[in-house]
């Protein structure tokens, strides 16, 4: 048979068939290095320092730390035009935003600019992203005022508060730096997108249901962040809303969304929402001033100090009690607003086709908080609203971080009066119209429709958020994640294979229906590696499927099976318990009288079948190179042997 | 080219080639039940139930609950002969070593006896072993001293510490059942191979450690159980060591080990080893009352109470303050101790060729100590050593445990005055030598030689044991356990294919080092599911693999890249932040002119990458079946384009 065919081998070319390698033994060091190599240098930093002069490498070692150096010297009169029109865009929407998410981290106004300031230079140096706007962000304020919030109370003793708020800047800077020093970057990638989605569309809702404080012009509010608790609070006091807080705001509120719609539509306009906030700041501002509204219940922000950051590195807590306190608030802001950093540095790399360094990003990241913290700056990123404005406005070059530097210094230095009346319903209504754009339940549907354990994932984020709190919700997303990596290796699918018509192709038959039994021949597909976790599974499985082929078999009246294939070719690697595994495998099919064949086992598990003696105890010549040959081989002997039987 | 070749399909046949299968949609419902059915019953344990009358499910039913109305039925009197014998050989064990795990719990002596005559009866009726010896263990008895001992001092408190024991072992059992009852008994799988070689060889050292308060008839001993403490402890009264002790305790351990020495080279003289420790017991008892050590420093056990097991259910503790720690204590011995009877169980079953069903023996485990913790008993399982004896002994049916339960109970009502004199030092020298047996360096050399993370995970469990506590050792273990599976997947190996020549097929070119490159088309192959940890890594070390391809092209002077192959064969799952990868990898080949092929993508990852558009975004013409059709048809191609451009 199959000699006429042009998919099966002649059985004169099987004979000197290639057999599977076992590869060539490596020392354990240069394997280890390999592994660690790639485990830690996945993107071979070094590979442009090879075969370099030093003083070559001194430049090039320069220019990877601070990629000004890179790209200065190319910079042009064009650039600088573009970067000013979008450096000012962006301050005007950097000014208000400061301010709003500096209130949401129970901060003096104030930080907000000065964070707007001192970072954004670090990281016009440091930074490897062309467009990413450095500034403040709601979820990491919300975070630290609601972590802070619970150690110390930022109304009773305010300085405490803000020093701690400093020291949590400062190692949230460390450990951002350290995570990219040590090349860890990787761990951010155990944020998913589906986690990303709902932790954000989460932390949004939560920012805005703290805004009703603001819009209703509440006095008192509760510091949980949960939904039950804030709705609690609102509801419990009702008596105290005040309507010409909650008018302003709800206006504002129409005004500003109404703007981001347009630009919306027409990208072209995209300044019409930049410039709205400010806008109802200056509005708010004179709306106030000339009603005096702040003497009818519409509270305003009030004196804001004229003069540039002051030095805050003496004001750092590097002592009990609150120190344990401080790093957990770093540890926990600093990932997360690495992640949104790099998430969202990547997205806009990714549009203009260049290359973000992630360990490179994180070290700036971490520099610029480090530095932040040390003059009166709180925890900075690269917020999406901001750096979105930065792309559209049409930016070249992190100087529009610069200019935007540039803007803040002046108004710091000249313009905080002017502030004075701002109504914080309006820095409220700026907030909420940012927030509405982080819920972004098309992705959420999006994962519904493509995986539902991705949607599981989103929306155990989002709940664990909103009924929780912010913690909880990180947790819960990233566990079911992790669980499900877990799952997939503790539960691999098994399949069956058949052939595929004239081809010595074998594949799933619930995925190719036309595929062909092989009489005599069981062949399962193993699509995970074989680890501690599986190995019970599979033998039980395995055995199963065995069972169930010869249930099958009895029914049908068939030729009785005498092989079980086992393709290895979706098994990336075998521990020590795999190798167990396999010859309690092999054991069952002696017992019930069948043959265990292997079809192309990659290499790690090669080498670790042969240094376990499992080549041996199955014998290399049930060892093939694919199902295919094994197949035609194994039928190819039994017709073989039939002949021989009738001969005689 | 190529149609003269056997292994290349002509160009007519390619043409009406099969393509990927898009596998037809599945239901929701149906697909989540299939996933869960995976999960939780993948021994399918309802198959017998099928069509079935209901009279007969009433009988499998309580056949599948309580295993002994299936074998009772087929019960010899061979079977008895075998049994009675293996069942009094293994009480002689039982009887000393209850009393010594006993004492290592900080328990009265009595309780290892009792320990010993309810559970194997319960096991008996409901165990699906055959093998399985039950009784109380070390590993776990030392667990239960340490964490215990932690909230309550047994000599100060000792009835507190007692009720806590039971109430302990109350939760055992209710945790071990429940796992069986809601068929997670994959958890225990999680203990892998190697982290239970090290964690046992490291209690071994630690019960043995202890064991030197024993020998050297020490008063004083520390609490803690790592190494240091308790050496400090030894060295700091070597005025108080008794030398009398010392010697009786080293002369008795040199003849266990010498017995045992003697059994595993004469398998045949099984028994010499399984009765030294009571032969051991006699012969000290009968030392000591003749010499009356007990009044020179030889600490003897003294009175035990004659009669049966006492009810205990209202000794169980269900109130503060020590309800959480019974119920912790109770979750961690439960869980080892369900590892150790499930592995013990298992590997016998292996030995005799019969099926045992992991979460029915959870179920009878947990049962086992529900009972026992109201009956006077504390933690038991089927310990190593003691099945051990009873498989050499030639046992048939669960009969065994029935007789050595027999036999234990004529002890407690008539025997115990004999065990007054018993010297404490002989105890600790049986403990000595059974645990001396369970340091299996062998297996650690093993697996240092063929997998060095295993031993690694092994080393870590050991040292943490014994430099830490039992539960580090665990926690240690099981984390880098679980952190290896995940470093699978964030960190998956990809690797170029090459063509085996006279062949259409493709393999990792380091693994088979006679491949050809094939010019024009880089070939790369992915070894594991492409999941949101190592979305970012794979979209980064694919770009380096281009990069590194085309620097070598560009060397060597070869036609340049014209398409990139991903082989998905082992791609066994994908979730969207996959599909966004490969949406970017498809950019970054775009934008180098380079066109992007996939090549098997398994029944998962098609039905997602349709649901997720990116076949329509790729085209479907240009994901082959496998890599083999996939090279062939664009080389036909290329060379069809190039006679074509040549006839212009």
């Amino acid at each position: 048979m199959g000699s006429a065919d042009y998919a099966y081998p002649t059985a004169a070319n099987l004979e000197c068939a290639h057999r599977v390698a076992i590869p060539p033994p490596q020392p354990f060091v240069k394997s280890l290095k390999y592994s660690l190599k790639e485990t830690f240098f996945p993107d071979d930093p070094l590979r442009q320092f090879k075969n370099q002069p030093p003083s070559k490498k001194l430049i090039l070692g320069l220019q990877y730390f601070f990629p000004i150096f890179e790209w200065a010297p190319r910079y042009t009169f064009q650039f600088l035009k573009a970067d000013l029109i979008s450096g000012i865009t962006i301050a005007s929407l950097a000014i208000p935003q400061g301010i709003s998410y500096a209130k949401l981290a129970n901060l003096p106004p104030i930080l907000g600019l000065y964070s707007s300031f001192i970072p954004p230079l670090i990281y016009a140096m440091m930074g490897s992203s062309k467009d990413l706007a450095v500034g403040t962000v709601a979820v990491a304020s919300l975070l630290i005022g609601s972590m802070l919030g619970k150690e110390v109370n930022a109304t009773e003793n305010p300085k405490l508060y803000l020093h701690l708020a400093f020291t949590a800047t400062f190692f949230a800077g460390v450990v951002q730096a350290s995570l990219g020093v040590l090349r860890l970057g990787f761990i951010v990638d155990f944020l998913s997108h589906a986690t990303i989605v709902g932790f954000m569309a989460g932390a949004a809702t939560v920012v805005c249901l703290q805004q009703l404080k603001g819009i209703l012009g509440l006095e008192h509010f509760t510091h949980a962040t949960d939904i039950v608790s804030v709705m609690r609070s609102v509801f419990s006091q009702t008596h105290e809303w005040r309507w010409e807080s909650g008018v302003l705001g709800c206006g504002f509120l129409f005004f500003l969304l109404i703007t981001r719609y347009f630009s919306k539509r027409q990208p072209k306009f995209f300044w019409v929402s930049a410039m709205a906030p400010l806008t109802s700041v200056i509005l708010g501002s004179l709306l106030v001033y000339l009603t005096h509204a702040e003497k009818h219940g519409v509270q305003v922000i009030g004196q804001l100090k004229k003069g540039l950051n002051p030095l805050s590195f003496e004001d750092l807590v590097f002592v009990s009690p609150h120190l344990t306190t401080a790093i957990k608030t770093g540890l926990i802001t600093g990932v997360i607003a690495l992640a949104e950093g790099i998430a969202v540095g990547r997205s806009f790399a990714m549009f203009k086709n260049y290359h973000i360094d992630g360990n490179k990003e994180m070290i700036a990241i971490g520099t610029m908080n480090i530095v932040g913290s040390c003059t009166s700056c709180y925890l900075t990123t690269g917020p999406f609203s901001r750096s979105a404005v930065n792309y559209n406005a049409g930016c070249k070059t992190a100087v529009s971080n610069i200019v935007m530097a540039i803007a803040v210094m002046f108004t710091l230095l000249l313009l905080t009066p002017l502030f004075h009346y701002t109504p914080l319903v309006v820095l409220a209504a700026i907030i909420i119209s940012a927030m509405l754009g982080l819920i972004d339940y098309e992705a959420a549907i999006h994962l519904w429709n493509i995986d539902k354990f991705d949607f599981v994932v989103c929306m155990s984020a989002y709940l664990g958020v909103v009924f929780g709190s912010v913690e909880i919700g990180l947790v819960v997303a990233v566990a079911i994640s992790v669980l499900r990596l877990l799952l997939f290796v503790a539960r691999p699918r098994t399949f069956v294979l058949g052939n595929i018509p004239n081809s010595m192709i074998y594949r799933n038959v619930e995925q190719y229906t036309n595929t062909n039994n092989v009489p005599r021949i069981l062949i399962l597909e193993i699509d995970a590696p074989i680890y501690f976790a599986n190995a019970g599974y599979l033998r039980e499985r395995i055995a199963r499927w065995i069972d169930e082929e010869e249930d099958r078999i009895k029914s049908t009246g068939e030729p009785s099976l005498q092989y079980v294939i086992l393709n290895l070719s979706a098994v990336g690697n075998i521990d020590t318990s795999g190798i167990s595994m396999l010859d309690e495998v092999k054991k069952i099919t002696d017992r019930r009288g069948l043959q265990l064949v292997l079809a192309n086992p990659g290499s790690e598990v090669m080498k670790k079948l042969n240094k376990g003696k499992f080549i041996e105890a199955i014998g290399q010549e049930w060892i093939y190179l694919t199902v295919g040959r094994g197949c035609w081989s194994l039928q190819f002997h039994d017709s073989h042997r039939k002949t021989k039987r009738q001969e005689r």
